[in-house]
């Protein structure tokens, strides 16, 4: 990724999040370390568009059989309360046993960016505690939906 | 209160929540910390569905100008991943001070409740710090969406 | 538990805890929710003491074999960054299933009440998922200390 | 920074922390986001150590006039409830206005390396809502400090 923050056209996927009140700071904005958390939710969606939601009841180990090895957050402007944070997310990358995405959450209701990231996700074996290969599928639904 | 489970038909106010994946805890479920997250963001919606809701960049002293003084949390039935809530909220009093909400969280796709409770806000000056008391307009507003 | 607030002198147990940033919300004080985490910080502490603590690596669900039914918290004044909260926990009944907590926090600089609260929790068989007796080791260990 | 895994002996700054029970997510290890707390608190305390700590009762925007503007986290090994974390944070940049921590986190019990990351912050003047030269005293404790 260069340093230029992305657009939302480079992105296929998008969906909407919410600002609890919990997610702020004494700053009156929204805490750093929510940004992840954020990035994490647009996990789960893009894997629900995938169509590869994990069934209900599914051990989370099972659920999300990766981990996750690097993420990196740029803060562009103060996100707060009362404001519509949408994420977009695609992949970057697919390689033997990890993959990459890049995110960037920009505000519903002005457009304005104001985080930008990426993370690197290694799949992961927990019965073996080894990592594993990319699961085709996987590799089939990124392929299809980004391409 | 008494020690029954409320029902979502007692209720005029509901909205629907999102269980984030970090809502949960070691367990694979909910948190108990977080219910009452989930509480304050039924009270955020009831607010503004009451036409209450704060200019945005108010600040937070002056945004939701009361203090909560007491809350109680029953758990039901664990929360998972993957399953929606819903917050239910009513107010059950107006004092000349404080007022009461009371709460029940049921998940959309079965109806089973997972959590009730209720609690205590306290009006309050953050410029004098004192409490202060419960401004006509909110009282007017609740007893018109209550009635 | 009455209305009235317990007093330090009231506790066998206490334990430091550490206010973090993140703790805070858009009031620039504690959240809230956060003092239910206290309180399991407490509780978690309580356990250590009675030298219940289980064994590293044991999994979620066995390490603490019961689920909350019902917690209260009432506020009694603003905690803020740079204090230094002191939860106190005591064991206030047990009974064949079940077993109730009280707590209170204190800021160690001044020795000021935040808040008091209650819990109960219930024994738990996650295997068969029913309430289970609670163990006579756990009994002996809370009647030995409270004594 | 090189993508190799510092040293604790790279630092001359590290304090210890707590793994709390919210701290885990449903895979029961310590949650992504959380880490990034983490090097808030070591921020924290190097400050304190630094002596530049702010006065109780200071605004949270004028406690710390600055923004974090970016933060990367690698991380090297799951952490688990009843592991105590060790951060360790030093000073690799001071520029004219923004300055570049590194952090490592281990575990105090073995020595094991859990994660490492870095971050960027911008001096910040709230009042006038733009960047700022970083303070000549943060400067000259910082260089006293670390070298």
């Amino acid at each position: 990724m260069s340093d230029g923050v992305p657009s939302p056209s480079d992105f296929r996927f998008s969906r909407t999040l919410e600002v609890r009140f919990r997610d702020l700071d004494g700053m009156d904005h929204v805490n750093n370390a929510v940004f992840l958390t954020y990035f994490e939710q647009g996990r789960v969606g893009y894997f629900r568009t995938l169509g590869l939601e994990p069934e209900p009841g599914t051990a989370a180990t099972r659920r999300f059989p990766f981990i996750l090895a690097e993420v990196r957050c740029r803060f562009l402007s103060p996100l707060r309360f009362g404001e519509t944070p949408v994420v977009h997310l695609r992949t970057t990358r697919i390689g033997s046993k990890s993959f990459s995405f890049q995110y960037l959450i920009t505000v519903e209701e002005t457009g304005r960016a104001v985080a930008t990231g990426d993370s690197t996700q290694v799949y992961y074996d927990y019965a073996t505690e080894r990592s594993a290969p990319v699961p085709q599928p996987l590799r089939y639904a990124i392929e299809a939906f980004e391409a």
